[in-house]
């Protein structure tokens, strides 16, 4: 037997539930990994408080990002041997190439059973190797913020050495996207309410730093600090009416990589138009991409920030802080 | 002297006044044109309706398209001679590649002068060879519109041969990308309010016709028409309100194209990110697409579609029949 | 039980044996079909004539191409049922995105098992639904050579209408090329020994035809055709020194897509450099190119030209009839 | 008056003769500039040698590469005044997009006089800003080995942190590319004959070093260093022979980027195609690259290496320096 978290009826943080449930089998072409780690994203509290939203009936594990030790493979297995250290891909279904209708479906945490369990059944080509210099918890940040910030600042955003990079707040897909433009020689301005966060940043490597209490016009600094021509890439992590402000802040030509929960703002979109911006919508990434991404944070030994690592049996308190969003980098739930 | 119409105060089409000045004469790296023929888009009309909000002070010659016959030619051209049938582009500085700054300053008929005239010097690098099938006329259509659909369907869009294209209305963007759409074996949906208008759209091939009026929701019917799937593509030239129709229209990982001047609307934009879109703003397109597109339109000896031909002392007619907004493709202004 | 050809020891057409085996049983994730076509291409010949050269020892099943009827499906399979009609992939493993280490051992005919048997096990992600307006005869020629011409003109040789490109012989990759750009409006220039075959070319839709018996110097010719200027892309699927003359015969800035089996002439790269050539070696193509492929076929009703049909007990002659070389399009071997 | 050096006759480095002339009026949209320094390539070596390979006859100033400040402007100009430091680009006509016809008559020391001269005229197109932090020296070593390393690196080569980049030699664009590799977080093999020179590259950055010399089957030392997998790019510089090695040392789907002089030699092109290699020819980049790379070195203040700076009366010693070939970097002709 094996102990995992459930999400219930309506959701909540509260109604999570700690239940028992066999060990699952791996089937061909499958490995069991037994869990050590997990990280948690802001989709997995949104889906926690509100399941049916999400088209969710009846329990589900929540939680996409986990990291473990191959425990058992199924028949036909070739890439892993129990004992391997493996982190799981966000899509057990996208290998390569742009997204599809096929991948949707194969969201761990969403609509299926996620990794918040001691035991988790993967498909073969929905693990990889972790990356030599890192713990389980250090593993367990990638698949979903990692990737994310490397397909919106390399893939869709083809932001290069010398270029400039808008990064809004310091949550998990900032502050790796933070890493990575560092780690390329890009130019970055990252926005913050707090000063204490954008020193953080700045340690990081964050060229300019933004503190949108004291400039809630941040556009307006934005292009002072591009002498007017704004920059070539955002990353919208946002809220409500960030995008507008995005979209300002951004040069003629140039890009936003749209992720994250937006809440349910509305925006007036000729500006599109008139500075031929290219806005594309991200959605974690290809397995492919989560490989030459390791590639890249091994050959630079990165080591993604995590600001606190709980127990598995306080996992609540893991989506309560991501409730309060004072978060710098990811938060980890260690099993 | 030559005889031109220029945009006077305020702006608005009956403010549009006939006034002669000097022939310019083409300076270095030049050539003077005598037009013979413009065409007009939504665009030209708004800036004529009110010039103060592109920032137009004083006189102003109206229109980015004409073609004309080279009449002389300034210190140092090599691409012209006299007597050589040309058609200008609607960017003069723009040659190749992606957009930058320095490219918007040079719009005809906007920050600088157009042609509307019976004499317009352009630069040696902002004009073409017409097409050897064409008569000035249908040439004329072609730097603004004809382009624009050329950039949202190949380059911005990345249409193929096999996939699907929503198309809005009947306009001149529209009837290009239409044309465009079956010379390049790509299957197209497209949206009027008069079945008059989706008859005339299928004699040019169009695949499937949706009468909006009849189906308000034309999302749905967009769906049905894909099997579920949703469109590769949609070329947005539409108003307030149809871009929230058009993301529901698009497939996973599709593309909307946004050009033309969308009437102040807003819309929310996570359906970007959940479906994964790419929304890219379209402003015409540099001078060696227009060369590129010209040698495709020879190649199939496509015709633009002209709705109605006026005569140059009848100009703000042509104006008046663009704020009806009843015309099928192009409209004329013969010189 | 189900009677299957094998290439035996050191190989040559007349070594073909066939023999009888155990019909296999689908495992989870695959399909067993019921093999009603196959096409073969130079590489299933050369393999049967040299298979050492491959890597291959002991009895191999030839050929990467077939269609057929599922007759069973394995444990989880949801996207075919028995009694659909599918098309296998030529790489079993190549589902989406560049090609990748782990594909080419995936390859049908070469290092496993092909499918000249009257029963082959498949992966379900390793075939598709043949389009609707096809016979079995005409899927099967599609796996190799016809996904091979539409990776070289889209994927690989970004050929747009309006573009020119240059196909070599009347050979299954050059004729599909051929109707592809057709379809997608771009001008061709066709080579062949004979004029029968050019005028049969023309059929197709061909716009200039070579020759090159009569212009063994074909490149000057295809200069000639072009003004001087060049082809946009060759699809070059040569023996010996014809990549010399199709480097002569491309545009600056040009486009060489390499496929096939080079019969092993040297060349002088310099002028890759000096013209700015990009020259993309091409190996079949994956899964979803394949699809959109199937598209663009239903949608323009295209249907393969088939040189020849053979009875499976005939297979032999199909591949002697490959060594010849005069056919125009596919060899079928019906099963 | 002013002093310039002209190849004459059937060239050779002991013809060049230093003569005098006219200085230069700068006409509508040109420049005039007093220049301070040249760089010098392998090509100005090969044209000084044999002008009449390159269709040169008569006199001809020698050299792509200059620097220095704009001593008078031209009818028209705005984007430089005098005073302003100023670095020509290699090809005047080559503002954006990729590479056309018009742009190869347009390269400055080959079919249009070039810059070893005290007074040049130069296009206000032609011309860029001079980074902040560099010298006159420094800046004239960009326009042809930066761009061509740039171009190679990251528009043809496509390469990104954490993948591997394979670099022939420690010529100039051998040793920009590295610098910018390292930039860009993208690992680097580099070969040499002299292990001195190695050691110089490590201190920039080189992360492997190969001595061919030691090594002359150094494919197979690249193939060790990269656990059989191959790099996923070359830059190729290199002379007869090495494109082989070159193609045998890059993985399978990966990238040469070919530049420079190839003296000659053949090769078997089939590697190519079984690889799924892209080979692409690179001739130095557009303005709008130059622009971006500027950006680049602004940002990371990376100063170029040169290796010896010999004064405009000792022009010859520069060439006959190339012509030993072992340097380190760039050598610089100082005015």
């Amino acid at each position: 037997m094996m102990k995992v978290w459930v999400i219930e009826g309506d959701g909540g943080i509260d109604k999570l539930t700690r239940v028992e449930r066999n060990v699952p089998t791996p089937g061909p072409s499958e490995i069991l990994v037994r869990m050590k780690a997990n990280s948690i994203n802001y989709r997995d509290y949104s889906t926690i408080q509100d399941p049916r939203a999400r088209g969710i009936r009846g329990p589900r594990i929540p939680n996409s990002d986990g990291a473990g030790i191959v425990e058992a493979v199924g028949a036909g297995v070739s890439a892993f041997k129990p004992g391997d250290r493996v982190v799981g891909t966000f899509f057990q279904n996208w290998i390569a190439g742009p997204v599809r209708d096929v991948v949707m479906p194969s969201a761990l945490g969403g609509p299926i059973d996620g990794v918040l369990a001691e035991y988790v059944v993967l498909k073969e080509t929905g693990a990889l190797p972790i990356p030599k210099h890192l713990s389980f918890e250090e593993a367990a940040t990638l698949p979903c913020a990692a990737l994310t910030a490397w397909h919106c600042l390399f893939a869709a955003g083809k932001a290069q050495a010398g270029q400039t990079v808008l990064l809004l707040g310091t949550g998990g897909v900032s502050i790796f996207a933070q890493q990575f433009a560092k780690m390329a020689g890009i130019r970055t301005i990252i926005t913050s309410s707090s000063d204490e966060k954008l020193a953080r940043a700045k340690t990081l490597g964050a060229n300019e730093l933004v503190n949108y209490r004291r400039h809630p016009d941040w556009e307006t600094e934005v292009s002072r600090l591009t002498d007017g021509r704004g920059v070539d890439l955002v990353i919208e992590v946002g809220g409500a009416g960030t995008l507008q402000k995005s979209a300002a802040s951004v040069r003629i030509g140039g890009r936003i990589s749209l992720v994250g929960i937006l809440s349910g703002g509305l925006m007036d979109p000729t500006i599109f138009m008139r500075k031929s911006i290219t806005l594309k919508g991200v959605y974690v990434g290809p397995r492919d991409m989560f490989s030459a991404m390791n590639a890249a944070l091994e050959h630079h030994a990165i080591r993604p920030v995590i600001d606190a690592t709980v127990d598995f049996d306080a996992a609540k308190d893991a989506y309560r802080m991501m409730e309060k969003a004072a978060h710098f980098g990811k938060i980890v739930i260690s099993i």
